[in-house]
């Protein structure tokens, strides 16, 4: 049975990511079905993420979200996140949250780049996390999405 | 059937943005049903939202207030949101938030501008939700309610 | 039927503001039961709001509580906001929470004229919520309570 | 039949709050029983304060808490608060928070005098709520746990 | 029957602090079935633990997490927190959050021994919750994980 993937993004995001998430599920080459619901804005997207592990019965949803870089965006990105929170709790299943900050990239160049990174590589958590692939093998490596991994502070992990 | 949209608004607004929504919704000439319930302030919003989904089985709600413009103003604003998050939740359905803070206005005249253009288009895309319209051509376009869109910044999207 | 509203007071505040809403009801001469109950401090109101909805069988309540001045105040007031919000959605019934902040007032006259203002009115605004009686004549009308009302801004709604 | 009263307190606080729990009870000389139970800090507090009220079947609980002076034990203690907030709506029962913050002292002297004062008085509190007994007599009536009264600022009141 | 304890750790995180969890546990000699779960960062933490206690039937659940330095990660420490504080209310079980703030430490070494030792010690407090054992003889100590503890600052107390 293929894994049934749900996609949440918005039409206030300056980026399109969902090509970067089936990029990375085209090259994973797991059997996966990909549901996709666009909303406005990342206020809209708790729920959406609710009703695609619920309704449309998804084992696993990525919400793709790009706050902007006033106060009040910020505001709003916390808001949407602690409702991500509370929609992952009534469902009992993962929302893997891809958010984008605007100010985050030096420049438009870079904040694609981010982007695109990020939703590729947490596409591949969200499989792994889907099909019980343990994701232990990396604890405590620090691991990064968007840009590269810092690696382990611990010594002895370092030698390794 | 038509579409039964709940629409909530308040006392303490200082811009009928009610209005905007009947416009758009008469613009769209989709076969609609409205019910208004007006609350007296932003904080009385989630719970008349979640009865006008869940007691008065709309099928998407539009929450119009307008914070004021001091500290006590955004923490009320930032309660009302997190009320709002949580409704949406126990509905599993949509609930558009059209907020317009006091102070996001140059003047008065832009002030009622932001909020009859973002009442006005967040009622196109409550349209659209309900009616399963999908928002997916406009995702990562950078699309704006109350202002001006500010497209896409991604070149490859730019070009078409 | 007569309409049953609860009032939860505290004795942290300063004021007695359930005069006020004594008064209010007296004036409405609505058929009315009020139960009320009196707690500590502001963060004990959600639960006893709750009770008085769910156990009590309230059709609404009022909250009177009264904020101190401290940043560990405001801290307090925007927690026992966050649960009223979550109690109005657990009960599906309204809240109106009546906060006065102890530092809102000019002097302790002003601070007396604005509890007694804010509790008086929105024990009217309570009133006609629990009996279906539509604010919306005064949407978007810039209504105030504790203070005098500011009117809309929009310049038709001016000319009406 | 007893009052069930659970205490929930914390390896973390500094000070021996459940002493003053246990004194204002013996002087209070009503039927008692007390379920004690000890977590590391704050922010296990609401879970354990949930089980006293469920599983034990306690009628009301006492938190007990001290959070520390940095920023990050303000945001413990807030999201301590919002937790207790959800587990009395959850129970439908009061938890009174008696949380004594280690810079609200001039000095440990203070600090011990503000804890004990709070505990006891707010022990008392909780039996009046747990016995039914009304504070209506006190309500605006600026009631204090851990330091003085400060009394109602109401000129009428005060003349009572 | 032996105790079930779950860990939930991450991928962000720069150090592995699941290896203090285990030496905890051989240290402890209690019969103890370990079930853990690695997630990408903090903030899918409070699903993983919730499923943790529901679905593989933990006894109560430690959570490993770093946040990094910068404001934006102070706020996914906040949301992730509030999600762990209603997982814990709507398992009705405990989950002992250590986190480990990046900046935390004087440097890198500093870091990892603070890291190993707030797991090892809230992994005993875990164990002791978990069998029922009392931790009310240290209630009041001024108990420290990651740190030395600071004991109590109540004279009498100290006289012991």
């Amino acid at each position: 049975m293929p894994i049934k993937i749900g996609v949440a993004d918005t039409t206030f995001a300056v980026i399109d990511m969902f090509a970067s998430v089936e990029k990375a599920i085209n090259d994973a080459q797991e059997k996966v079905v990909v549901t996709r619901v666009t909303v406005p804005g990342i206020k809209d997207l708790p729920v959406a993420c609710l009703k695609l592990l619920k309704t449309c019965e998804c084992d696993i949803v990525i919400a793709l979200g790009m706050p902007g870089k006033e106060v009040i965006d910020k505001q709003c990105a916390h808001e949407a996140s602690i409702g991500i929170q509370h929609a992952m709790l009534l469902a009992e299943k993962h929302i893997l949250e891809v958010f984008v900050h605007m100010d985050e990239g030096k420049d438009a160049k870079d904040l694609i780049s981010i982007a695109k990174n990020r939703a590729y590589k947490h596409t591949l958590n969200a499989l792994a996390l889907a099909t019980g692939k343990s994701l232990s093998r990396n604890a405590g490596k620090g691991i990064r999405q968007g840009r590269q991994d810092v690696g382990s502070i611990d010594k002895k992990e370092g030698k390794r």
